[in-house]
């Protein structure tokens, strides 16, 4: 069972110009003066729920047990969508219920969910636009003072999740999925190293067919400085995952590809 | 009367790719380590001292009393434009004297202010282009060292402001402007709430006409989910003003309008 | 000798869209949930080394002695090049063994450098794509846990470093280089207030002569509020170096000067 820390993250589509995360911090710092709030990323593309559920899936677990992770990507804010609280046996989650939990869920052991909705946790507010202050912020920084989850709401049993995307077999070949494109222009797919060995073991193949969008990919190498700055490889990332890239240089913009692009490994 | 926290907030135009702000960090943890610094945001644009008063008055308020705010969008850094430090009964402003709290003294009470000249709280340097580190950021540092008001320099009587644009009635109809457009393209006007009611009582009419430079908004709904991606409509944000905005789309930019852009309901 | 204080600084090419920070950060506060952790910046150009290195020495030294900074900007992550634990008589630096230490190993007393080998603080990782958090991370972390530097790994007696272009004289003028620009396009060279001097004495004039890429610069004014808007002028910047600026403008845009652009002073 977690305990809160007093540490929680924040990850938004807030961006940096405007006083919507300032406004955040300080709710949390009046209720809890002594949280240490942590920004994942304020960048995510305006109301992206499937991108900002991939990048929270990549580093939640970075953080140390009983942490709050606050995830705002919430184009639904104002409507009738749940504002949730969910318990795992390692973190708390709150976020609205739109499926930006759903690898969470995935992932988690012993999920408990909430619906937020003890008005004694929320601001009083003129308006409907800002549920990351007066709603996520406040509730956040009272769990971080020991408030039990079942004091925030009832118990939800179907929250919301989208289907995430698995690789499959088709006549002997992996077929995969491009499911994120980070800063450096790298395409990061969803197949895994442990799939990548299966394969190994039908093909009898130490290297890999890849086609990538009608490219064919220059094979799997160990490092990106194995790589190339002209043909497009593949190396196993630091989270397990496929992932095609070009040696310093951005091979999503090089071969204009985006998430969803389909990928083959023979 | 305020007590500093050793709270100390950030708002500043100095971007994220160079190393002031993280500058501005490092003097202030010297003078103080038990300081809790928050970024309001850097990312002003360049020697935008309205945009950087509107932005300050969204959020001050989120903070404890005694947080210190401390903003520096200072096009005239280096000029004998004053240093300023602003109490006020909740909050501690240092900020140059260019206007930039001129929100901040139309809302709080008690103001007092004084001109930053004590040497003492000053970093020595060989030029007069980074005041927000060797001027701001070590007297905000020592104020948390319970240094009083006092003893930063002589009281000011005249801190400039700049005029603040409120809506004005116009043969029964309510004309207000566009006085920020945020990350997400919605244009947030000087019309609040309590205006609207007012302008319900005078028409006798539920559903105001709103014109917005030459277009017809669509309405007044009550959060954004209940908006159209096609047509403009307006709502109270949750500041208590009147909002423009097209369902996660950008009105600013498919409207093409821009900060001072006229508004009328009627 | 430092005393760790538990303040780490990280300083990446990161950006701020994707989970990267996040997990360091993470990495950093499970080990030890006591650090305070404050970005210089992520923004560096991606791959930039030297870019990296030019930042990170404006402003090292403005952190209490015993800050540990973390430098990842790491084109050869998951290749043989070493990753660096360096400690001065003031400061800690973690960072790839690229050359982005070089101002550092310049400007710094009693260096004492080692190649961090101990897998005990090392995150075990599927990939080496993610040094940042798999290795410099945790690094810094343990360091502030009292760890000795000798528990890191071997010693290193070929830190490398690149050439840091200084200014020279040439019949009786003064050479420089743009090394830097900065977020308001203020064009950073590498000519020093104590050199101008120099120069003043040899010339026996007030005001020298000062050429940028075929522009003869208006003249050497004290503040940013004595220059003009049209014509670019110099001054002294707050750490002691020459600078060209536009009033309120973009210089380098305008006059479409990058780094490492010729400036002569005569």
């Amino acid at each position: 069972m977690p305990h809160p820390l007093g540490l929680i993250t924040l990850l938004t589509d807030f961006g940096d110009r405007d006083y919507f995360v300032g406004s955040m911090k300080g709710v949390i710092l009046t209720i809890n003066p002594q949280t240490t709030i942590v920004d994942l990323s304020h960048h995510i593309v305006p109301h992206a729920v499937e991108e900002a559920a991939y990048v929270l899936k990549c580093c939640y677990a970075s953080f140390p047990e009983g942490t709050i992770h606050v995830v705002v990507v919430d184009p639904g804010v104002g409507s009738l969508r749940r504002p949730l609280l969910v318990k795992t046996d390692r973190y708390f989650f709150l976020a609205p219920d739109n499926g930006i939990l759903s690898y969470i869920l995935d992932e988690e052991n012993q999920v408990e969910a909430r619906e937020i909705t003890n008005r004694q946790f929320r601001l009083e507010s003129p308006g409907t636009t800002f549920d990351g202050r007066d709603l996520f912020a406040p509730a956040a920084a009272w769990l971080t003072k020991s408030q039990p989850v079942s004091a925030f709401g009832p118990v939800v049993h179907d929250v919301r999740t989208f289907p995430i995307s698995k690789p499959r077999w088709e006549s002997g070949a992996l077929l995969g999925e491009i499911v994120y494109i980070d800063r450096f222009g790298n395409l990061i797919s969803n197949i895994t190293a442990a799939q990548l060995k299966e394969l190994e073991a039908v093909t009898k193949r130490p290297t890999p067919l890849i086609r990538l969008a009608g490219h064919l990919i220059g094979g799997l190498v160990g490092s990106y400085s194995e790589g190339s700055p002209e043909e497009p490889c593949a190396l196993i990332n630091s989270n397990g995952y496929v992932e095609e890239f070009l040696k310093q240089a951005d091979v999503a913009q090089q071969l204009k590809i985006g998430r969803g692009e389909r990928l083959t490994f023979s």
